[in-house]
């Protein structure tokens, strides 16, 4: 008999092709497509063979219920989310949900029942792959979602409203207090747990993250005639920016990043001095006023570097979003299921966003790192290994055993 | 009356629209289109008036002779080109035409011959903002045009050999030892003149220029999740690598210069770390084994740069373009020729490509270059004060004055 944690990867790739797949080749997994229709019924039978009772919420989530010995009790709601990113990788989300129906069926098939019921919910809007919003399924949830912003068309042109009752859709609100926490496991899409030779690891939040887009103006000119002496080269000055943004994170020997992903010089022809140049910067961190002070020292670097090179710079802030700490006492059970398992306890942040960050608004949230190969994501190349997940498996397993001990008490 | 080079200017001026423009706004003039053909024959009218006979070649260059003492002496070339850019300034090329007509102008009216013929050669093609080539027609006079470069067709399909005898044009060669010298005046295209506070300058010669295509290659990631020391950020290494060639040049304190004008990070998402940046590196110097020198010791940085970074790098050289050197009798004449007019004698190096260029395969060449307004040119902001093409029509009838009486000799 194959261990839980190898049926979860290999359903995760079960689900990776056509028929749930909106394209024949690849993996592509838009909320709402016939693609996605269809991994929600393949999950509702293997949700049923775990012993669960299956329902679709108002916005289209689809939910497994194990019962607890009490049925009015406040839930452990343990999910992720079926949807994906246009040529995904198969993990990023389904593992998580795999990973909970089998920890359901683990207990199923041992007759234990605890003192709460256990949900496994499978989000359906994470990666705003299909309409222009993204967590539109947790955040309804969560009970955070504005129904104004349910006004929503694809890029064909299809409305959300031809597809859902966008009127019911905010009922799938749970009530406050009716979950008492919240559990997702989730691959890190990161190279840290691999880096440390670790196969998991406890979150300890979302970060805070920042994002600004730069420009910087000097005096475009010809390349040939124009000395170096009397040039004001916008994109040098990026240069210098770009190389303390990196310092700056590097320096601060922390979980602070910054990133400068997308860079344009214009006029942009080989033979002319860059009059300016454009660029965004990313800057994150579990901790909020961290990655202020992190960005806050770029941007005066950004500054002192347009001040000594004579260029304009204009900065706009285009998001800020807060971090979202998980609960510490729940990282404190997670730590002792890894090391009750064999496993040291290690915790890391989670440096990208989850339906866990919608769901810490509504109760207290959990969030446990498995291993990917090399860090890669969003690419069909994502990988982890079966036995990581099976270790997964059992540290979910240890960490409910305890939460069931705790709320028996 | 105005003086020469207040209407030279007030000419190009007038050639600076439509009909005289391919475009009713601003001013776009492509090799043998109409406008060109217009600018031709309001040019030939000119020519005329200062008292030459006209010609067209059959390169489609127009060529206007005033007669020496010596019909069968050697002549003295005075050019620049009637082609534009797309969206031009009016002076880059016609101003140099136009200070030919007026020293013939100023010499006819005084009555006075000089011991050899004096052509003002309006080049076709230098720009190379109509067909795939550039500078044909002074190729074609020098004799240095491969035939077979011929077949081209510009952007709407128009071959070259519905336009012209494409079978004749090679015979717009003149043979050698017909021009004793070629003088060409043109607008610096660059901001060293003017930082000097001088209207006129000796041309050294046009720089040698290397150009590359580099593309660094490392590991793209999560910006969120990726923790700053696991990072191969193609990007960062990119910025140091921009660092590096501007630092070489510039601690060199000579004419090198060296310019990343055009970068790409791929894949150019705001929250993913650059796995690849691909940009360009030109490198020139009026002395090529400086330029060489230089560029290998950027070449030489960035594959350091690599190296520590864990990069992967390709480097490919795209040009490889010789120094073309003024004659430095011509240029001694020059000198005095400003030392005579008031204007301290001050060299510099033409970072740009001109007709000049390919002149120098057929015989000595000398080019003085006039102060343009903060350096602006290929952009309608193009500006240069009357008062410097009077300086510099005067220089230039001086340098005629100093042939003559050497030719005589």
């Amino acid at each position: 008999m194959v261990s839980g944690g190898t049926r979860a990867v290999a359903r995760c790739d079960e689900l990776g092709a056509a028929p749930y797949s909106d394209s024949a080749e690849g993996l592509t997994r838009t909320y709402l497509s016939p693609a996605y229709l269809a991994a929600q019924d393949r999950l509702a039978l293997w949700m049923e063979q775990a012993g669960m009772s299956v329902r679709r919420d108002p916005a289209m989530n689809l939910v497994g219920r194990y019962e607890g010995t009490d049925p009015a009790a406040p839930i452990l709601l343990i999910g992720s989310h079926l949807d994906s990113v246009i040529d995904a990788g198969r993990y990023d989300g389904p593992l998580g949900i795999m990973l909970g129906v089998e920890a359901v069926a683990a207990l199923s098939s041992a007759g234990q029942r605890l003192p709460f019921a256990i949900e496994v919910i499978a989000f359906g809007d994470e990666e705003g792959s299909r309409f222009p919003a993204a967590m539109l399924t947790s955040r309804a949830v969560a009970g955070t979602l504005d129904p104004a912003a349910l006004a929503l068309r694809d890029g064909a042109g299809v409305a959300l409203a031809d597809l859902v009752d966008i009127a019911a859709y905010p009922s799938a609100a749970r009530a406050p207090g009716s979950i008492f926490a919240y559990l997702e496991a989730h691959i890190e899409q990161g190279p840290v747990l691999e880096d440390k030779g670790l196969a998991l690891g406890t979150v300890t939040g979302i970060a805070a993250q920042l994002r600004y887009q730069v420009t910087l103006s000097g005096m475009a000119g010809h390349a040939g005639t124009t000395s170096m002496p009397l040039r004001r080269d916008a994109l040098a000055g990026a240069a210098e920016a770009i190389l303390a943004a990196e310092r700056i994170a590097r320096d601060d020997q922390s979980d602070l990043v910054a990133t400068v992903g997308r860079i344009e010089a214009l006029p942009g022809a080989a033979n002319v001095i860059p009059g300016e140049a454009r660029f965004t910067l990313d800057v994150r961190s579990g901790d909020e006023a961290r990655r202020d002070r992190g960005a806050e020292a770029i941007l005066d670097a950004i500054a002192q570097v347009a001040e000594r090179r004579g260029l304009d710079f204009v900065i706009t802030r285009i998001h800020d979003l807060p971090a979202s700490p998980c609960d510490g006492a729940l990282m404190d059970l997670m730590d002792a299921a890894l090391a009750e398992a064999g496993h040291p306890p290690f915790r890391l942040v989670s440096g990208a966003g989850h339906d866990a960050m919608n769901m810490a608004a509504l109760c207290p949230t959990a969030m446990l790192f498995l291993r990917c190969r090399a860090g890669i994501s969003h690419n069909p190349a994502e990988h982890v290994e079966p036995a990581d997940a099976e270790a997964a498996l059992q540290v979910m397993l240890g960490f409910i055993d305890r939460l069931g001990a705790m709320r028996a008490a």
